[in-house]
């Protein structure tokens, strides 16, 4: 599936800038909440950014790698907590700040190895009960792959026919910070030592374990080294459809809130596709995972928050939107130094 | 006036921690959120806290230091946004972020060179028409600062009265990053060509001739040196009413949001008065002013947000406001690995 993602127009920048510079403050003084505004208003192509109906897409996928216990947590919490997060009391940790901030929910099975209750709303996209183990081969075939792309823009077309502009993404897979680790080595040349973490909470041991895992997969790859086929090698079910709903946002010129280690990763595979993916990305949440940091520096990105979560699902991302939500309040409710009869002083 | 300040009782900590460990996540995963439930609980006394009607307090005055050239922004500027902040519109910077987070608005004239229309709701604390110019003796006399301390220490009760148990603290007062830098140089030890930054958008040498006034002012200073002489001797009325109000609102036990280099310069003297008070403090923002990020090291604080904000008025702990509501809604709204039925793995 190819998607066809042009910048936004910068022919209104000056506009914007003039705007948000004669807004009752002295000039930059609301930092990022102005570059926000700015942001937004370009992809929008508008004096007066909206936000509407933000919905966070949680996708789901067990890993074949797994088996090589690069992983603290057991396979089954990637399908205890898909049916966690679909309880209908809505207990867990991306549930609260959905509601916290207006978010619908949708969780998408993209390749969890369990059957689940159609009672529950999981959107079913399942490719299969998990990838392949890519230290002994490709995770996926080319085929899986493009069905994943089209799985996850169909999930965003959906979106925006319910009227969203806004979506944040995240992801609920156990052993998806090794296929996240061996994506950002690839596409941006940080030694691969520099891109292990911890995931859900290894100890330095298990890291050095997922470390010598990884590196071996990297030793035993076979393919052609574009994007689409590292993408296909080493990525998790959920990830490609993380890709594929991200290119399919943008081509629609929607904002994409970006959430923690995965989410980010998933950004950098789709930015290999369509660089210009990256002008509809709010980079919400720096996490603790080694390699965060490293990881969105490397992408220019500048995350709104930095407050230590590493849970994932897109609560980094969700966390952030007020932010967002305040940039865009900022430059359509505050008036300017004229209409307030305030000295004008810079 | 003197404030009976006692830190949280210690003894509900272990259930506390425990609560927020049991929840479904891998612990300590969701970072600060984690933090600052455990510090609200431990304030509160409560395994459930609660947030209850925030409001945000601008206190406003104006310096007699600014007579020596060290503000871009010329003195009516103070007079000017104290009417814009509450003007019937709320097209304010303070204004629109008040909304977004459903808190109320209370701005107070701490001693503004301007009458007010008695139409606009502002609370009139004046105490006159701004401080003396402390490059030649004391801002102000022993009495005043009492009289601030015990006005901001009156608008925190009637709070408390209408069920407010979170507050965030604003200023407006040209000239007031001057006076800052100044507490902050005494009372950390940091030497002043360290606290001394741009304020409201000082070219290199503005601060140049912002630095050279205030060490000549400190040559001049001959106080006693306790925390009580240094903060009338350089404070502004706005800023001795905030540092009143920070100590009532701790001796009621309830949360304190600090916004940037002002607010934090408040909480660091009113520290100095009751060292206790930093217990209830959660730090909303670390701002761009040259010095903040140092003064909030020397007070251990771990800022919520870093969004290049310099705008004051409260207006960097008004954002972080939901980070803290998140923190409040995770420990009452998500279940536990036993509730949920996912293996615990940690």
């Amino acid at each position: 599936m190819n998607f066809s993602i042009t910048p936004p127009d910068p022919k209104l920048r000056p506009a914007l800038q003039a705007k948000i510079d004669l807004l009752t403050k002295p000039k930059g003084s609301l930092g990022m909440l102005e570059d926000l505004a700015l942001q937004v208003g370009l992809i929008q192509q508008t004096l007066t950014p909206q936000l509407r109906h933000p919905q966070n897409i949680v996708f789901a996928a067990d890993h074949g790698i797994v088996e090589e216990g690069v992983s603290v947590a057991p396979k089954e919490v990637t399908w205890q907590q898909v049916l966690h997060f679909t309880h209908p009391q809505g207990t867990g940790g991306v549930n609260f700040l959905c509601r916290q901030h207006g978010f619908t929910l949708k969780v998408v099975d993209a390749g969890v190895d369990h059957s689940f209750p159609k009672d529950r709303g999981i959107i079913d996209l399942k490719v299969r009960r998990g990838t392949s183990n890519f230290l002994h081969g490709p995770a996926m075939t080319k085929a899986e792959m493009e069905q994943c792309l089209a799985g996850g823009a169909r999930v965003v077309r959906q979106c925006a026919e319910e009227g969203s502009n806004v979506l944040s993404f995240g992801e609920m897979g156990i052993g998806n910070t090794s296929a996240s680790s061996l994506w950002m080595h690839y596409f941006t040349g940080i030694p691969l030592s520099e891109c292990v973490g911890a995931g859900s909470g290894l100890d330095i041991k298990g890291i050095l374990h997922k470390f010598d895992v990884l590196s071996r997969a990297k030793d035993n790859y076979r393919g052609d080294g574009s994007p689409r086929d590292l993408i296909r090698w080493f990525g998790g079910f959920e990830m490609v459809m993380a890709v594929g709903a991200m290119l399919q946002a943008a081509e629609r010129k929607m904002v994409i809130l970006v959430d923690g280690f995965i989410m980010t990763s998933c950004m950098l595979a789709a930015s290999k596709l369509c660089p210009a993916v990256l002008d509809y990305a709010v980079f919400g949440h720096c996490g603790d995972e080694s390699g965060h940091r490293k990881l969105l520096d490397a992408l220019g990105a500048k995350p709104l928050l930095s407050l230590g979560l590493r849970l994932g699902e897109g609560t980094g991302a969700i966390c952030a939107y007020p932010i967002l939500d305040s940039a865009i309040r900022m430059i359509n409710e505050m008036d300017t130094f004229s209409e307030a009869a305030i000295t004008l002083y810079f």
